[in-house]
């Protein structure tokens, strides 16, 4: 933005700009669009932002995001609270949930391993993962995404967690449903032919 | 977002996807990254939206954004205040502004008429307009976009302000530089010839 700009304006656009995914540009409408909302509306929108950042913390067992001590999930007796399905973040967790086949319980890193981004296996929630495993956990589904971090991490905390005489699986590797096999990169075809299942 | 996620950051990617060109996938990703940023940036954040909001106004002269009675370029004495360029935003003013080549003065409309969007002729700016049009002004440039509202805005407003007296002129259409003739459309390169220059 130009100097001619209302310098409140200019601060809001960089405010914007540092959020993931939005350019200069989109800021700058963003800045402008702030102006043409109602009071209400803008009062609304700071509000939530700091009421989202204040009363929302992870939960004390999962890691999940949650406004209350412990979150829904972890705090629902007919889930299965044996079953751990590890993931990245908690968006991965509505990933899940709307599958509406999964009956487990989760536990968020909050990351994954990656020494190249600084981000060493202390920097994640895998102590918690490891306090909360006790004779009553059947399995631990790793569920990072298929990247060279989340595979990284998956081995990392498998190796933690085996010696503990617990099951620890892997989410299967294969083609997307509904996919073209024309389209298939060779490592995914590989790892479907590799899992192939008898029909 | 499913149920199983706290309330507030379902409530502030609610608030984000309201903003233009926000879906709500971005939305979300957004509202996860309000949790992941400092106290004083989210303080920061929502400090400046509100800063914008109530702190910047419409300019008493040429209804720009600022944050002062009257815009750096209604108070600037070494423009050609003589020369009005009307334009539909505040963020075409800072287009302008980038070619360091116009000398005059603005004026927003903040919109164009568009009866489909029940946007009428009242609702814009434009009696602010002819009511600072005095013996001092020498031309009204109508720099609204080359659409079918910018087009009918400014034949609109020229026709208020011809009986002023005053020269009303509106941009030129034609290729754009940098661009290929090829791509042109058939309505712009016939104006691209109807306009055309000795050389």
């Amino acid at each position: 933005m130009a100097e001619n700009t209302a310098l409140p304006l200019v601060l809001l656009a960089e405010k914007f700009a540092q959020l993931p995914g939005i350019g200069m540009k989109s800021a700058q409408r963003l800045a402008y669009h702030v102006m043409t909302m109602s009071d209400e509306d803008v009062k609304a929108f700071s509000e939530a932002v700091l009421n989202a950042h204040y009363h929302v913390h992870t939960c004390s067992v999962c890691m999940n995001f949650t406004d209350r001590e412990r979150c829904p999930i972890c705090e629902d007796s007919e889930r299965d609270h044996g079953i751990i399905c590890v993931v990245e973040s908690p968006r991965d967790i509505s990933a899940f949930e709307r599958t509406r086949e999964y009956k487990g319980v989760y536990h968020v890193l909050h990351g994954l391993i990656s020494p190249i981004d600084g981000i060493t296996p202390d920097r994640l929630r895998i102590k918690e993962l490891l306090s909360r495993i006790d004779s009553g956990t059947k399995e631990v589904i790793m569920a990072t995404n298929p990247t060279v971090e989340g595979e990284a991490t998956a081995m990392y905390v498998s190796k933690l967690i085996k010696p503990l005489g617990v099951k620890v699986t892997r989410l299967a590797f294969g083609l997307p449903v509904g996919g073209s096999l024309e389209y298939a990169d060779e490592v995914t075809l590989f790892r479907a032919l590799e899992n192939r299942n008898e029909i």
